[in-house]
């Protein structure tokens, strides 16, 4: 229905273009999202593109442990009360965020920035392990917690190949059935895997 | 999951805070697409920054058909070869832009800018119905092209009240379309069938 020749306003589909770049964004909803954003007062616009403009400057990147960070440490990596010798590898900053919401981790991180995707041309050499691997001692626990799918069982294979001769402790998240859920819905890879990892009742 | 203090940057939960403010974009989504424009190169986000910013001053309203325009009058209503004495009546520049992607309508617009609803606290007053009364003469005919809600057939009720004295002749849309139906989600062959077999208004 949109030709791209019936923009009424070349600011307007400059605006449109932009949004419909970002990822999962069509052209209708950046369409809507333009129009919405035309409603407002011109300062609300102003400050909504100074927002995002300062993504360009304003983040930086721990030196540490690669999280995006308002300095050159993050917040995590600087906190003394954290324990520095538990390392928890993830794929990505929304990981770390899905992690410290749990409020059950006390160690610190190590943001992969991606996982290793033969498909969409990403090597361990676009990740952060070489950086991970200058991190870990003998006394380092190392636990990988990349996704469950191909991937991310192949970049943990990677990173344990690159990591175990320094003697450091291994370990990988807890798969199975999640809390609460029926065993009927479940599906049967889980299921089978949560039966072969079985684990000792504690009452 | 997402918690206020858990954003690593100060920069980046501005920008999750800016595109959270976007109708139907939640606080994941917002953050997703931030982080997608984190790992873009630094002139792209300045590019996107910028054609957001632009939507504050470089957007204008036809003075005719108070449609989004790049200069104070729009190519439709600078059109010679546009019908000047039929004027179509749209809620929005979204259904501008709907209409004339179906090719079939040779006159002008009038764009509302929103809809009579007194639950949103949208009055006759709040829409360019003043602006449009003045357009009208005797040999004009307009067509109300307004979504087939309670709304819509509201505000084609007022809006016929106010022009009929004039002597003008007021056509409505073919429904064809379902009613309750948006025009912005109609297809381009219906669409353009009830601009074709456009009917009187019969109040």
């Amino acid at each position: 229905m949109l030709q791209p020749d019936n923009y009424p306003s070349q600011a307007l589909r400059e605006a449109v273009e932009a949004i419909n770049s970002l990822p999962g964004v069509g052209k209708r909803s950046a369409l809507r999202l333009a129009l919405h954003l035309l409603k407002q007062p011109s300062d609300k616009i102003h400050r909504f593109a100074s927002a995002i403009d300062k993504l360009a400057e304003g983040v930086h990147y721990c030196n540490t442990c690669m999280m995006v960070s308002d300095g050159e440490r993050c917040s995590i990596c600087a906190d003394p009360k954290r324990d520095h010798n538990t390392i928890c590898v993830v794929e990505s900053v929304r990981d770390v965020m899905s992690i410290e919401s749990t409020g059950q981790y006390k160690g610190v991180y190590h943001v992969l920035g991606g996982i290793i995707s033969p498909i969409a041309g990403i090597g361990p050499s676009d990740l952060t392990i070489k950086e991970l691997t200058a991190r870990v001692t003998p006394d380092t626990e190392v636990i990988l917690a990349l996704s469950g799918d191909v991937e991310g069982e192949t970049t943990s294979f990677y990173i344990y190949r690159q990591i175990a001769p320094s003697g450091c402790k291994v370990t990988t998240l807890a798969r199975g059935l999640g809390f609460g859920d029926d065993l009927e819905y479940a599906d049967a890879l889980t299921l089978g895997r949560s039966i072969a990892n079985r684990q000792e009742f504690k009452p």
